[in-house]
């Protein structure tokens, strides 16, 4: 996968000895680009410079030794760009207005706070209007299934937390803080998140392995007054029905006439099959290791494999990806690397829709599959129709916050889901163009207002905004 | 108290009825004192204006009235400036950098992240160098005796924390989290912050009731590598500490010869007297509600008590305040308004020192006490000498922070005691004038030095700050 990988290489170089072409040809030689220089000390002999250079799949000790072979030179330090953007951490909290003097002190803290504590004290729905709870989202992992890294524990987990808090604030102008727990437990996982909630307006689960997320969201939703999302779940399955409703306009087919095959059923398979369902798919299959889930093939170890069993698969079809994928229409990969064939690809219906969303490698190589299929989607950003949930969490906390929504019905998903597609027009719309870019400024804007609309609409709004008035 | 409130009045003007000064001599009939006009519209009749008012000890209503009765005026609304600024709540998210293009977003999301959680995952401790964690403390209440307010709850004591966090980031850069927990068991509340506690570099305790508090703050220390300093406590000893080893010069006494009665022995009176003790009061008497805490006067309910027992009173004095203050050099009051008469003062040793810091109403009035004592401190920022922990704990974490220790120990409190009266300077020091104000700029660095000094030490320091070096 394309990751760009740069580094900055801090470099003395005796002009005597060598040229800075002699020196760009041994990065070369180790497969770097450089993209950018700085002149850090000039003097008559030695020059100290910092050269950004972009790694290909060689890393930087291939050209650390491709340099300290050249007389004249010294590699002072290499540095990678990627953790100097970390170093202390990517997000800081910031007062809202500065305290210049004792009136302003006795303001926003004692003696005059008291006043406020005991106006939220007499009427709590006050916390909305006087704390930050009603721009704030705690981002909620416990590190138990990060990225494709797997189990890597909290502390590990907390650079995704604080990217995701930094794309809330940048996106959406919500305020998040990342949380990492110390602990695998579902019981206690629950326990601490409604401890911690007062101060929240929604809670973001992040990266909670299978099946213990289901649990943990389920009963939070029920126990807590305010939204609660696992994104890794909804997040994907709302950006997949939006792709898949402007591929189905794409292939001119109807939603309800189509068989859609998922393939891996953890925490992100069973909410893209929730979503599809109340999408309206009729036809529905969900595969994983061990073959297709049907109903009678049960009882399967995961509870919502049970519920599936019993809401999907209409003609009880068995057997593994192979045996299934014949005819069908739509291809949902949330699984792992290659597990889709060429020949699996061949047996579909015509036109075939294949999202292939295992990270970083696809379910199939999106090179190979490419002459087979009429639409192909993956989780990368070097293909075209990259299917990111960085395209809804911003929009529909936005949305839920906004209207103080006590949870994200199914109604509000689906309709994030259509006001993603949405940005996408009639005149765009291509096999290679189902799915707007995350850049794209006015996702968030229609995924907040058609979420509100959705809220207000099922009566979930406890505040209608100005907007809406 | 001369709690600084101020309103906005707007009013909408009738020029051909009633005359501006009309206006300024209804307010001032309620007490009210003009402090700000700004012109909204101004037409040729009518004019709106706001008009910015320090209430006295009548409140709004009192003014609404007075201006209803003046005819050619209409009262638009009256609004309070100390609510206006919580609107929303008083701290927010911020990242450090903006997320400008794909390739920032590879580096602080996926998929260059994952580098970096790897790097955690593989070695803990890199969580100081890559996340927030070297720089972020959670303030953590669960509402339970806020302010002089008592059990208020988690949303009405939110507040309060947040300014707590402005004053942390404004003072010392440091960022603060406010974290409200909706539970009162001790047990649960140490799990709670033992679960959340991977992504913090401190944990700030704050406005937890007595005696629950003593037993959460030492199990956290004992179970947490990271300090954990419960502010009602050791912020106010550190202060009161601060203060009396300046009293102490100006009055020419020195601290082992002294006696000191405590009066309140909660949260903060327990922190106080072991600060006492071990910056060497050698004859300490602490009396709550039913007397003299005395060895053999126990098993009392508060295991702290128990301990005080043992530990001061060394002269076995029993009976009231009134009993044990005859000749004592020193008065400490952590309890409720009035308790010190002016007989008792009268009863103490010659150049009595006197800190009165019950909230709002101190322990003895400042005008009555006045003319026995030779100095006074309290908690109110309208007379001289006022014991503030802000002093205190902005300095304390910026040092802890700063060296990565792992606790804050008493050598450590005891050093940022002494850091606090170095800056009032020997010209500078008198009866008036023993401890800082909140916003002189020397305090949080002095302390910080101080604090950091003492944990390398102690041996407590797991990094050395640059300039230690």
């Amino acid at each position: 996968m394309a990751v760009n990988t740069s580094i900055i290489i801090r470099l003395e170089i005796d002009k005597t000895k060598v040229s800075f072409g002699e020196v760009v040809n041994a990065i070369s030689k180790a497969r770097g680009d450089v993209v950018a220089i700085d002149v850090i000390h000039a003097g008559q002999i030695m020059t100290t410079r910092d050269i950004t250079v972009n790694l290909s799949e060689f890393g930087s000790d291939r050209i650390r030794q491709e340099l300290e072979q050249v007389p004249g030179l010294r590699v002072v330090n290499i540095s990678d760009s990627t953790f100097l953007v970390h170093l202390g951490g990517k997000i800081e909290i910031q007062p809202k207005l500065p305290i210049k003097n004792r009136d302003d002190l006795s303001k926003v803290y004692t003696p005059g706070v008291a006043r406020v504590c005991m106006a939220i004290h007499e009427d709590k729905s006050k916390a909305y209007s006087l704390t930050i709870k009603r721009n704030t989202v705690a981002v909620i992992s416990d590190g138990t299934a990060v990225l494709g890294l797997g189990d890597i524990g909290p502390e590990a987990a907390m650079p995704v937390m604080e990217g995701k808090a930094m794309l809330f604030k940048q996106l959406a102008g919500v305020d998040a803080f990342p949380i990492c727990l110390e602990t695998k437990d579902v019981e206690e996982i629950i326990r601490t998140i409604k401890a911690i909630a007062p101060a929240f307006g929604g809670i973001n689960l992040e990266d909670i392995s299978s099946p213990r997320c289901f649990e943990i969201e389920k009963r939070l939703q029920e126990e807590l007054d305010i939204p609660v999302f696992h994104d890794d779940q909804h997040g994907t399955a709302v950006v997949v029905l939006a792709g898949l409703l402007n591929s189905l306009k794409v292939v001119g087919k109807n939603i309800s006439s189509i068989r859609v095959v998922v393939m891996g059923i953890g925490a992100a398979g069973v909410a893209c099959c929730k979503i599809l369902l109340a999408a309206g798919v009729q036809d529905l299959v969900a595969v994983d290791r061990q073959g297709a889930i049907v109903s009678g093939g049960g009882p399967y170890a995961n509870p919502m494999w049970n519920w599936l069993a019993e809401h999907s698969n209409p003609n009880r079809m068995v057997g593994t990806l192979s045996d299934v994928i014949a005819g069908a229409d739509v291809f949902v990969g949330v699984s792992g690397p290659g597990l889709l064939k060429v020949e699996d690809v061949q047996k579909m219906a015509a036109d075939p829709i294949v999202f292939a969303m295992a990270n970083p490698e696809p379910e199939i190589d999106p090179e190979v599959a490419e002459p087979y299929v009429r639409v192909l989607a993956t989780g990368r950003s070097d293909f075209p129709n990259q299917i990111n949930n960085v395209l809804v969490f911003p929009g529909i906390f936005r949305g839920a916050l906004d209207c103080q929504a006590k949870i994200i019905t199914e109604e509000m998903k689906l309709a994030a889901a259509r006001a993603i597609a949405s940005v996408v027009t009639e005149e765009e719309l291509n096999e290679q163009y189902i799915i707007p870019s995350i850049f794209n400024d006015k996702v968030v804007q229609l995924v907040r207002n058609e979420v509100i609309r959705a809220a207000i609409e099922t009566g979930e709004a406890r505040r209608i905004p100005k907007d809406f008035r």
